[in-house]
């Protein structure tokens, strides 16, 4: 099963134990490279806390790399411990010396850092370190190393102009300039990762240090070509808080239960599916970056709004299961616009040579069967997935 | 001395016992506002850490507290406590219940957020959460207060094209929308202000806060109106760490060292005398934004290149003194352009009515006879003037 490619590189993922860390891990060992990994599970205690669960099983990472070590021959080289810990995360890369760091492991839920004033600190607070400590352990230890870092489309908004990949030339009172795009974010967690993405690009004028910041769409779906074995599986949330749109609307219709479109549903934004969000990361990392650049890399496939993905999950069980079901408008607990323009635009992934694996249509088929065998599991979760963090809410409880 | 206002306030001065904050207090407290302020006096603990100290004389809070007392026959309602704290900042904003806050208490100088990984942590940790505590507590107690943030006219950075207040028309692919200006900051301090009116403007579109996020020029000078009295002195920094450039070439030029311009000196930036920033910051105060608004204010009075201002020194002293500072170029410890286009627009100040007081002349003048009164002071600092704190030096020690 192993592919040839010309270099064999040592990865660090930080955040391999999550939904798009462990797969990642899976292809880079399947394509011959030397995997280091970091994680706390924090992720896994966060879930708990908000009486969630990953929708489908999964086993201990210990388990897991021992599975990986089964399938593949070889495994992860783990690390526990905690990124926004500067020893630790000296320690991780001077143990590694990689040739390319994924940074996969900030508070990645937009709802769990609009909670409240703690939750938003918290998310400011671990994920700038986090990115703050990568920075300077690569400078002074592999000052050549790659840094892709995971920020968000997210950081765009959704402005009345076309996006571009982060820089464009901008002419104002008869004068040019090329400066990067305004960010315009809407929750908090979304913010930290704008502040990241300045924070890198202010890192790589300092230091010359080759960055991939890779704002990326909505992720879908349960499968990569290597998730062969369900003790491979990766995690899969639904609830309010880590679930996204169509994650979501996907263990609804199986549910029986109507499909949560939040507000009038015009939200568009990129999507691209598990598989290949995993191929385009794989693809910025073997072919990183020129020395002293920073490039930043939109990340999707093909846009959406909430509407129309809603009415695909519709027809597909229409079609295939003879079931319709319902799409029920809830009050959007959100802060956004619900009709708008949008136009990314999204060249480089493609001049990498990233080509979509499988349609849309086919990868919720898959997830629809992937969610069928844990229907009990899904259940379980029922009572988590309407909307309860409404952003305007957000408070501190300081009496 | 008391001046008519049509309103009186009650104003929180976070970070009161600051250059700035100082000040301002005296100046609201003559024109009849009611005062409060807090403080956690981690100035004057974080510029003893790196063996220097004001190089005017300042009392401690308490006593300057009673100064005033005497002179203007009321003072500040002092409350001691960390902004970073959000049990604090909630107290403090309950039991003041202001009409404005002017925020100063963050971590403000450059240098010191570029020592090494750990001062950049505390700097942006330290920064954010101040700014966000206070978001939280004012929209949960006072939510129709006026936030009066301290930015700095280093967010925007050196670009080739007309710097606005805030926002601009732009026009891509054929579309047009209103967008923030793209900052791009030159330190890891600039940067947590970046971060910060990020924040500042996503309150504002969440709680409809009303908030001015003004981004400052440098400040010099030792006077404002109301210093009638060496007990009334405000702190005045002219060290590598805390001291910026046109206030350290003054004590250089006294001390009879030559003038320590950074690079080619062709640097440019706004600039304002304390008395004006002063002025401006009153009149944001007096002049508030609307209900819901986020008002961007750039301030500053006149741009000179840093070369320009060694040269005006040098130029007074030779006409008042007969002497002739030398001025040394020394190597940038930087990172930034030494020679650039600039061209900030700056008119919102003088819609609300600011005019110039004094002239940088007179007021480099004024400032050459307070600090000469304290030679001997200021020859105890002499070993603190040259750059020590090299941007692309900075690191951290992990073993």
């Amino acid at each position: 099963m192993l592919i040839e490619i010309s270099t064999r590189m040592k990865i660090l993922i930080m955040g391999v134990d999550g939904y798009i860390g462990f797969p990642l891990a899976l292809r880079l060992l399947n394509r011959g490279h030397q995997v280091y990994g970091i994680d706390n599970f924090i992720t896994r205690k966060r879930v708990a806390n908000v009486n969630s669960d990953s929708a489908l099983p999964i086993l201990s990472f210990k388990e897991r790399n021992a599975r990986i070590k089964k399938f593949f021959g070889r495994n992860v080289t783990f690390f526990y411990g905690d990124a926004t810990n500067p020893e630790f995360m000296y320690r991780a890369i001077e143990k590694s010396r990689p040739d390319a760091i994924v940074h996969l492991a900030e508070q990645r839920s937009a709802p769990y850092s609009m909670i409240g004033l703690k939750e938003a600190n918290e998310t400011m607070v671990k994920n700038i370190t986090s990115t703050m400590n990568l920075i300077y352990a690569v400078k002074d230890i592999v000052p050549k190393a790659h840094i892709l870092k995971l920020g968000t489309m997210g950081e765009y908004g959704t402005p009345n102009i076309d996006i571009p990949e982060g820089f464009f030339e901008i002419e104002y009172h008869g004068r040019k300039d090329v400066l990067p795009f305004p960010k315009n974010a809407s929750s908090w967690y979304h913010w930290t990762k704008v502040h990241d993405s300045n924070n890198l690009m202010f890192a790589n004028r300092l230091w010359n240090l080759a960055i991939t910041d890779v704002m990326q769409g909505v992720v879908y779906g349960t499968k990569t070509s290597e998730i062969a074995d369900i003790g491979l599986y990766t995690r899969f949330d639904i609830d309010e808080v880590y679930g996204t749109a169509l994650n979501r609307f996907t263990a609804e219709a199986i549910l029986g239960m109507p499909m949560t479109v939040y507000g009038k549903g015009g939200q568009t934004r990129g999507f691209l599916s598990l598989n290949d969000s995993i191929q385009c990361l794989t693809l910025a990392l073997e072919k990183p970056p020129d020395n002293g650049e920073y490039r930043v890399i939109n990340q999707f496939d093909e846009k959406y709004s909430v509407g129309q993905l809603a009415e695909m999950v519709q027809n597909i069980f229409k079609r295939e299961y003879g079931i319709v079901p319902d799409i029920a408008h809830v009050e959007n607990p959100r802060v956004e616009r619900e009709e708008h323009y949008y136009n990314p635009e999204h060249r480089k992934l493609e001049e990498l040579g990233y080509r979509r694996t499988k349609n849309i249509e086919e990868e919720i088929i898959d997830a629809i069967s992937d969610l069928s065998k844990f229907r009990e599991r899904l259940n379980s979760l029922k009572e988590t997935l309407m909307p309860r963090t409404f952003w305007r809410r957000s408070s501190y409880d300081y009496t």
